[in-house]
């Protein structure tokens, strides 16, 4: 068991790993309700981030946010063949409002595809109203007891982006800048290298034409599908009749999209960066980029060290910088040491009576352990010093996490006894693939795993090779993995 | 009935008037389920400025923001008697699951105590746990079916706040400091000016040992509840069975409270400032601050014009205002004077070839109609002027208000039948009142109106007089007014 102020190893139990790291970092909290979590501060702080950091985004390319009814008509689900097929096993149901039965039960929204199609069908007439790029932040529902905190619970928050365009290349084009949109955001802000490409026909979204993602290889190898953005063709719009004037007066169907990012995410930062420590927050991400921890024995070096703790801290929050410090009575440095790794602040710094003789300060590196990752730096000029850290430490939690992915991914031709191994310990196989259902089927049931996608960048662009199931020329290369 | 462009008077039919003004300002729209609502971008805006107005003077108090399930143990919401009572008659109920029907339903929240009850009571242990300061952004339901667009629908969103103390005293200065804190914002952001005050036994939270809240006069004089906050007492940590060991280590019941503001905010926002040309935005809250139109016949005037628009954006835009060019093609400046107008934008600047000439810019405000609002400055240094008038703007939207509801306040004595006079004409009754639940409900019965609130601000402090209905001393004045 783990101790009460360590984890259990992460290389020893990766998943005990995972949920210490996550409760005793005070990311999240089982509920009393099955299925169900509680977002702690510190790990709402993290979905903040998540939020400013896609939200700015989305404006920036045009879109805006709206929010639409948690409760959908079941008539509405039923209209899309694909789609109710996909939800129905996962929905939750009221049937009860007001102490009366409904006459018709109202489903608590798995997705909004439904309803958002209800309203756009009604908005919109011409040509001259499109596109229509509309994003939702919001909670949705899917059925599931197997709590896992972060990425497999009943309830999450995430956003939805569901927009309307008048021709194919144009929802096209939407769905493929929101997945370069996810990328930039994965790579730029939480060091997570992720990489793009497009859903096997076995593993796209219910109800869409294509769906394409981001995968990212979480600390035990793993995939975590980061992020989805589908390009629903036009499903949606004749399922709800979502029709415009064209500028020749005719009547078109709409062409659709939708595109997604979770919780999830919190649980992506936590199991690509962390360590036997705890987190490891990357800078851009972290609700605190520094801690200050004031060092004294004595009273009379007490009232020196936070006189100089309280001028860093001015001076770093002068420069925009996220700073704590800790000044709990009754702790030592070290255990609140332990306690700010666990949290996985990128930059600790360390003030005492020396550093205020010597006018510097200690900065350690999350990153780095041990002295190599310590630095004494003069307290004049600190918040460049750190700014320049910052930077460094987010390039290194990127470089380690691309170093490891690129470590495990194994380029297999034709011997499927070699892609089962690959598979098997755990490695990324990247291989022909047909996308056919009944060879994604077989590795499935020999491997427990599926496609995680068809690469935009494709080792052999133009080229063919032969699907490692069946053996049919395939026109590209897929990732197999196992995945959460 | 109203024309396309325009709205029906305000002053003919209040109720039309304010669903035009939502609807044709796009602020919001009906939903397909009976009771709820979709909030367009533009009414969005207005409640991320609600957000972000009340997130930060939050967090400046030291609050963090954390978030709950949806899903409630129906048990759960049992425990607190006068809360189960008040809340029964409005549950939406989860009955099926993942297909089947559930042992336990689960109550979609239509408020959180209880669940953060629940928690708070695992997590909170000794007097060095407390305060507990948490609030969530979070989406409601409340079975409700006469839906008024942002004023009452079945589910709205909000924001919950819920702390936990070590004494009554310190749980009520909290109550009082946000309390304080949404009447600042009102005021300060919103150009709202709210009396606060204490909610009589009859209308104060079920559950709670008192409540307070801010009251807002409307364009037709009714009252809007605008922001709550309740002293929970001990009644929830009883229930919920949330001690703390105290520092001579014997156990206690905790003193909760909780608070909360709702979509309803952009109702009142609505119907404080709007006219019979739509609405008025505060220029704190207003999605754009400024719109530049551009005014050109010729092609060749097109040029120029343009490119000062541009150029003024540009300098706004550095100063920190939000500004929107209205460029668009086809449309005379005329209709977008009057677009711009129903949207409620505080400034439009004009910009015609002779403004280019003079390098001028015609500012016209949306506070005051006509040629009296209207002045030309000075290209150069045009943000320091639309700083400053959008600083006057916003005095003079507060100071109508408040010279409107002022005008609408009466203070009767004794006198129930010139009371019934006022209630019914529409103006607010300050009046001696005794707080019984008996005289309450007889004021309900004869003029349709209950107690808006026992105002802190009392005229007769540490006075008494007699109940307008039972004539027994009291010693505190209430509001009585016709309400939403």
């Amino acid at each position: 068991m783990a101790s009460d102020k360590g984890v259990t190893p992460r290389s020893e139990d990766f998943s005990r790993w995972y949920t210490d790291v996550v409760q005793k970092a005070e990311l999240a909290d089982y509920a009393p309700v099955r299925g169900c979590m509680i977002i702690l501060p510190y790990g709402y702080e993290l979905w903040e981030a998540v939020k400013g950091g896609l939200d700015r985004r989305f404006k920036e390319t045009g879109h805006q946010n709206a929010y639409f009814p948690l409760f959908i008509p079941e008539s509405f689900l039923k209209k899309e063949a694909e789609h109710v097929e996909g939800f129905s096993p996962e929905l939750a149901v009221v049937t009860i409002g007001g102490g009366k039965e409904l006459e018709e039960p109202l489903i608590v929204r798995p997705t909004s595809e439904t309803i958002i199609g209800w309203a756009y069908a009604k908005w919109i007439q011409s040509y001259r109203d499109l596109p229509v790029l509309i994003n939702q932040w919001a909670n949705v529902v899917r059925w599931e007891m197997r709590t896992r905190l972060f990425l497999r619970t009943m309830e999450f928050l995430w956003q939805e982006g569901h927009t309307a365009h008048a021709t194919y290349e144009e929802a096209e084009e939407e769905t493929r800048r929101i997945l370069d949109l996810y990328a930039d955001f994965a790579i730029a802000d939480a060091a997570i290298p992720v990489i793009k490409g497009r859903k096997s026909p076995q593993e796209k979204f219910a109800g869409a034409l294509h769906s394409y993602a981001i995968e990212a290889m979480m600390g035990d190898k793993r995939a975590l599908q980061s992020g989805t953005s589908h390009n629903l063709g036009q499903n949606f719009a004749k399922a709800f009749d979502i029709k415009y004037l064209d500028i020749n007066n005719e009547l078109q169907y709409c062409w659709t999209t939708s595109w997604g990012v979770s919780t999830r995410f919190v649980g992506a930062i936590v199991m690509t960066h962390g360590d036997d420590k705890g987190l490891r927050l990357p800078p851009r991400m972290a609700p605190y980029q520094v801690v200050i921890v004031p060092i004294y024995r004595e009273e009379d070096e007490k009232t020196p060290v936070m006189e100089a703790a309280w001028r860093m801290k001015a001076a770093l929050v002068a420069a925009g910088i996220r700073v704590h410090v800790d000044d709990r009575e009754g702790q030592t440095p070290g255990f609140k040491y332990n306690d700010w790794e666990m949290r996985g602040v990128p930059i600790r710094m360390e003030i005492g009576p020396r550093d205020v003789e010597k006018q510097s300060v200690a900065l350690a590196r999350r990153d780095i352990p041990g002295k190599e990752g310590k630095q004494f730096v003069p307290q004049e000029g600190v918040a460049a010093a750190v700014q320049d850290l910052l930077e460094s430490i987010h390039a290194t939690m990127l470089q380690q996490a691309t170093g490891m992915r690129d470590a495990n991914l194994f380029e297999i031709v034709g011997d499927y006894g070699r892609f089962g191994e690959v598979v098997e310990s755990g490695g990324w196989a990247l291989t022909w693939f047909c996308g056919g259902a009944a060879c994604e089927q077989k590795i499935k049931d020999d491997y427990q795993c599926v496609s995680r996608c068809f690469p935009f960048d494709q080792p052999y662009p133009g080229q063919q090779g032969p699907c490692i199931v069946c053996g049919h020329r395939s026109a590209e290369m897929a990732y197999f993995a196992r995945s959460y």
